[in-house]
């Protein structure tokens, strides 16, 4: 149902450039909509939002916008009413060149935390700014570069539903934690959708996506998914909008896990057979957030015994270990690990090294009989990943 | 008042050997008094406990212990009823041999979780242990080094309380998050106090140093704290005592903290100006947890705008960002920062790097004028914690 090609979606215009705020790769981009868009979002729950988030929710709040402007480099966070100022700023001047209002526009920034926008650089890059928004494939993948910060490709996915295309660029990086919407997603489309339904779709579509993914159990302040609808196909089935968005925003958030920083694999987990479903997810967290458990895989090594331990950092929940099992891989390769198999010495070490040498490792960790399940998603902990943030100013 | 050397306690015995569990480093220790002991301990909170701890928290329960046999390499974990049988088989071999009884014996194991003890080199290691035990500063640094797994130096405190000596071992590494007793650590004193008295002092003592500390957030499924007094000293001021044993913890517990698993540098961290303790505390623990602060740190990135990201995710409690202030360093060098200096652009970059660039890192954070502060350890995220732990079983 869904495609990785970029599909146009009517009535929608992009850029993305480098203004050089902080060297010569892209740094701004936009999407700009020839209607006013019925319009929802959902942002970071940390409670030191960036600059933009602020002014976001505020120019979201009546459901309504026509433009988004990303900046990345720079998250004009920790700016206090300045950065809001600057923030709102960029907006007047989007506004103005395109001739539409300002609380219409939707402010991004993604990058170092606790420095001011250069704004001369970003009113230079707002000159004659409705030039140069265009409707060409390389026009969208100039905007997903745009937003970029550590990621190593850009992130796009597409679906049609009935006559109307959805189209969703991504990205994603470091700061990440399934704890709510992580990072910078926008989806476009021309179908129909009143904004309160909107909204009530995506919240539950970024709770089973974005919210599911960790790459370092940190929280961004700037994250921020949302999802422009300019009508221009009509009125579609919500169902069907609902799962096509849903799979597409599953799609990104494993493209997010799987380019995180420094990542070379991604892991899709399953914790079942939970007594609650606070159960589950808390278990599934501790297991996708275990440093040891993420060097482990990283280096392929058979240590499945420290699954045992991150199962039992969930203090309020207690697990029958003669219950537990744990599932690597898929299909005829799925290899199952329980305490009775250790008993018998005979925990097939070299199979498991070869499930975990794959990109993509599965694992299923079954916890009782209970009928909750959770799945989500992350990566392996690198030497890269403490390279690319031990110098990430400098 | 406390003492980096060694200081001998009398009445206490001790060894360290390799018997071979997985290479020729020293993998089998014990301590072992003449005198039945008034003993105390604190354990992991983790679910899955190891197979010691449930049989130590057993033998423990009366108030009294007269020998510790520890073996690295190997944690006994995930290893059910077998692992317990194990672990008891191990304390009946060390009774025979001291002529003590088998319930005064307390067992640990660290290492690998998943795997059954290697009990053929076991047996073997403990024929004719009693002979092996000994009482120089020699066999004392031969246990303190019997214990180590991928710790890189054995750590010791003593200290003098009126007519009685304490002697603090430790071992740490990895798996440590600051939740619970986080590592291996024993003490043992010539004084003389009730076993109860002892059970609370040391549970006090735990949580304001081994209970402060995290390498990784990982929570080990073996750790153990205990304590032993012979009483051969007779009565001592046990306020004098709690100081004392409270200064060698979190000697010990910092010393962990610096030698966590590819750390190169100890952070200490005072969160204070909190509403609540709580606040306090969870603030602490998101900073010193946050792998983006700690990969910074060991870059020596002056990217304090993360502080305000990690402090941002504790979602229960909102911080006035324009009373927040973040402090670097100590003494005449403290740097403090906050949103105003950003709002005059000047913060001192150059002199945060230099700050960062020390061994030891102090920050304080201050969230408010509220009246609550915790203190807590931990260390930077380096490649080496990955190469460390991404091959750890092979």
């Amino acid at each position: 149902m869904i495609d990785s090609k970029i599909q146009i979606v009517p009535g929608f215009s992009w850029f993305g450039k480098n203004i050089g705020i902080k060297d010569n790769t892209f740094d701004f981009g936009g999407i700009l909509s020839k209607q006013v868009c019925s319009a929802a979002g959902v942002f970071t729950k940390n409670t030191m939002p960036g600059a933009p988030v602020i002014v976001g929710k505020e120019h979201l709040s009546d459901g309504r916008l026509q433009a988004i402007i990303v900046n990345s480099k720079n998250a004009n966070v920790a700016t206090e009413s300045k950065g809001v100022e600057d923030s709102k700023e960029i907006c007047r001047m989007i506004a103005k060149s395109c001739g539409i209002e300002p609380n219409m526009v939707l402010p991004s920034s993604t990058g170092v935390i606790g420095q001011r926008l250069p704004m001369g650089k970003i009113v230079q890059g707002c000159e004659g700014i409705d030039r140069e928004f265009g409707t060409t494939e390389q026009d969208i993948k100039n905007f997903a570069r745009s937003i970029m910060t550590t990621d190593t490709r850009p992130k796009w996915v597409s679906a049609k539903v009935g006559d109307a295309t959805i189209l969703g660029v991504a990205k994603g990086a470091g700061m990440i934690e399934p704890n709510m919407a992580t990072m910078l997603a926008y989806f476009v489309s021309d179908a129909e959708v009143e904004p309160q339904q909107l909204q009530a779709i995506l919240k539950r579509v970024a709770d089973r996506s974005f919210n599911r993914i960790s790459i370092d159990s940190d929280t961004s302040t700037s994250d921020t998914v949302v999802t422009l609808c300019n009508g221009l196909a009509g009125p579609v089935d919500l169902s069907e909008f609902e799962a096509a968005l849903g799979e597409m925003a599953i799609h990104l958030a494993k493209e997010i896990a799987r380019d995180g920083e420094g990542a070379t694999k991604l892991i899709e987990l399953v914790v079942s057979g939970a007594t609650t479903r606070e159960q589950a997810l808390l278990t599934a967290k501790a297991i996708i957030n275990s440093p040891l458990i993420k060097t482990a895989i990283h280096g392929a090594d058979p240590n499945w015994g420290r699954f045992v331990m991150a199962i039992g950092k969930v203090f309020q929940y207690t697990v029958d270990i003669s219950q537990l099992k744990i599932f690597f891989g898929q299909g005829h390769d799925r290899l199952g690990i329980s305490a009775d198999l250790l008993d018998r010495d005979a925990v097939p070490l070299q199979e498991l090294t070869e499930i975990l040498q794959q990109k993509d490792v599965y694992v299923e960790v079954v916890l009782g009989d209970g009928p909750y399940s959770e799945k989500v998603w992350g990566c392996d902990l690198t030497e890269e990943y403490v390279r690319v943030n031990a110098l990430y100013t400098t």
